[in-house]
């Protein structure tokens, strides 16, 4: 385990030190905006699927039974029609861009394939693809499926010395006039390792290579500045830290200054200038529209929309402030009550370098995740083969929350209860 | 206009039919499944936009309250994860299809973007890809994307003589040893042709010949046998006759039969045999799950399930023995009370070549809509450059409703009530 900075109350008791924390958090009130059936449940997985908007329930109601029910396909122009691209400008701010960068598409895994493939195309000369060995594997099958379809393309993953950090210097050492495309989750998703935008970006940029990175496990729990570091292109999930939904749709960005070069390789009347013209031959929309392809799941989309506003009302300083608060204080909580149970922190100590989870290991990972759950009434998520997830989604997370998840788990541990648990694995919740 | 037959009561008022035909209807009692706020609206667009079941307002609001809500991220293992493919079983039998041959996966152009690439990739030699001038645009651009991954593929969209029916003689003839895939809309969704299935696969496989339908406008209003038709690929739209919602996912079919010969060219993790064990390693599900691609938009899927549950209670030879009803009675009510102001029938005369919607055309179509919606009450919809067209759902619409929308049709065009509108084309709902 890295060094734990004990921060400046070591003599307050813990319970009381997150009540003065919670007093003290400007983001309390936000807890209210969420549906919360189960008060004692402690909800550690928003970076897995982000609580319930109780916006969101209304809205989707009126979606439904108004614009559905009652208008019929009158909403497609009424209000249907433009969803996807202004939920992708209202997203834009908080990943530093402009409203016509963004726009919300199809699943993340089919964006990424889109997006991958087209920066593959916009390089045909070049054979290389960088990416690293902390990627979220669906971004691997992706780009696997992208290469095999751009041709003649080798997929470089350079390797994580410690499993928890970004092979930073290795892949800028990779970066060659050979290379077509970096392709990076900005937070990964085991560690939350962080990786510097700017400065891989301007790697890649020296080589001559487009970069692509996943915003899954960033936006709306760490500031991101994709114009500001020059990025090229990026998507990210919309069901995590910004709360739309069970498989909402993902959202794509494409910098204004290498438009020109970047097509859409899946073409759909969604992207066409004129779909309703229903002209055979295809013309793009002139703006980020023409990134779209097929018509957009409308009651999904609708849950981003609220959840993306909820997201923006709290502003991503104050949320990336609560964020770094709660896992400093998660990890200085483990040190003193999980290091002698056989815990180790395998995300980075330096919260610069992390996005808003964090990932430990112990031998009975398994066991230990599925006491928590069945009777600790804690919900965190594993991941194989040891790792215990712990997201602090800072909209709705408490420190009371993290304090008490940590006193359960060490009471789980210390008493033995998980060993009552099967090792053999099945999906964890 | 075709040939008119004026059915067996050709002295009884039309209005006094409508009435015997819907007390004899024996899926009269559907209609009050569905949301109808306003009683006066006719609603002949269910081809396009399926009107909202009751069952689906009180399933959705479950998902939202209880499944994402209440259980969070324990819903995908308890509900979540194995819906499409659940969804999909559910559709197999309206398509004459094994439960294991269809999954929901993507929007309709992905999937038929996914599909149409695997076909391609089957036939790696075959330089030919056969279609229509009459297939929906979209599915125009979708193959042209996808021919120009698989590269070296000319695609030969043979024409329609007469813009109503499919060219099968000419398709026939085309086909040839060159011939990769042959692609087309079972039913065309301008016109309303159908295509006869099982002639066309056998000549398509007789050139050594893949075949991909779209069922967008067949799935429960037609019968379709897939299985029966020896058929290789389909996929379809749920928004439209299933009632799934606006922008519902679509399902795929993949033969049994090549199962082994296609491949998904866009691998994610939800078609890993093992997604959660999160392998850096692709390796497909043993299933038509592999074919699935990112995770599912949950809202919008649900939706479909209620609308598929509906369309299978039913019944779809009742389905379409109404939807047959419904177009016969409209197109004899044209006949005597349209046919004298201009209009002219743009569908096949013959029920056996239609699906359930009818086109006619009228040199002030678009005003003629235009005054339809905004003093008829009744909501067509508009296909450039003069076609009115005209959906019969048979779960919701009745023969009144088919009565009504002609005399008031009558009534606008016989008083030039329609010439108060600009001819500029917009949106027209």
């Amino acid at each position: 385990m890295g060094s734990i900075d004990l921060g400046p109350f070591p003599n307050i008791d813990g319970h009381e030190r997150a009540s003065m924390l919670d007093t003290d958090d400007p983001l309390g009130t936000f807890a209210d905006r969420f549906v919360r059936t189960e008060p004692d449940l402690i909800y550690l997985d928003g970076n897995s699927l982000g609580r319930l908007p109780v916006a969101t329930a209304s809205r989707i109601q009126r979606v439904i039974e108004q614009e559905w029910g009652d208008r019929l396909i009158r909403s497609w122009p009424e209000r249907w029609w433009d969803l996807a691209y202004e939920v992708g400008s209202a997203i834009a701010p908080l990943i530093g861009a402009e409203p016509n960068e963004v726009v919300v598409a199809d699943s993340t895994s089919v964006t990424l394939f889109k997006l991958t493939l087209a920066a593959l195309q916009a390089r045909p000369s070049r054979t290389r693809i960088i990416t690293d060995d902390l990627n979220f594997p669906t971004d691997g099958y992706v780009t696997e499926s992208a290469a095999d379809l751009a041709g003649g393309r080798e997929i470089v993953p350079i390797r994580s010395i410690d499993g928890v950090h970004g092979p930073v210097d290795d892949i800028i050492a990779a970066l060659d006039q050979d290379t077509a495309l970096l392709t990076l989750s900005h937070v990964v998703f085991k560690s939350g390792y962080r990786y510097d935008m700017e400065r891989v970006t301007e790697a890649a940029h020296a080589a001559g290579a487009l970069v692509l990175w996943d915003l899954s496990h960033s936006v709306g729990a760490v500031p991101v500045d994709l114009d500001g570091a020059g990025a090229d292109l990026a998507v990210g999930c919309t069901y995590k830290y910004l709360n739309g939904g069970p498989g909402s749709p993902a959202f794509l960005y494409v910098n204004r200054q290498i438009d020109s070069e970047i097509g859409n390789p899946l073409n759909g009347w969604w992207g066409h200038e004129r779909p309703f013209a229903f002209d055979l031959a295809f013309a793009p929309a002139p703006s980020i529209r023409r990134f779209q392809t097929g018509t957009m799941p409308i009651l999904s989309l609708a849950g981003v929309e609220t959840g993306v506003a909820i997201t923006r009302e709290a502003g991503i300083g104050a949320l990336h402030a609560k964020a770094v608060g709660l896992s400093e204080f998660f990890i200085e909580l483990i040190h003193s009550h999980l290091g002698p149970l056989g815990f180790e922190l395998a995300s980075p100590r330096d919260a610069g370098q992390r996005g808003s989870h964090i990932s430990l290991r112990h031998p009975d990972g398994w066991r230990i995740v599925k006491a928590m759950v069945e009777h600790g009434k804690i919900i965190p998520d594993f991941r194989e083969p040891d790792n215990l997830r712990f997201g602090f989604a800072p909209l709705y997370t408490s420190y009371t929350d993290v304090h008490t998840a940590v006193v359960r788990i060490a009471e789980i541990v210390d008493s033995g209860l998980h060993l009552g648990f099967d090792d053999a694995r099945g999906v964890v919740t």
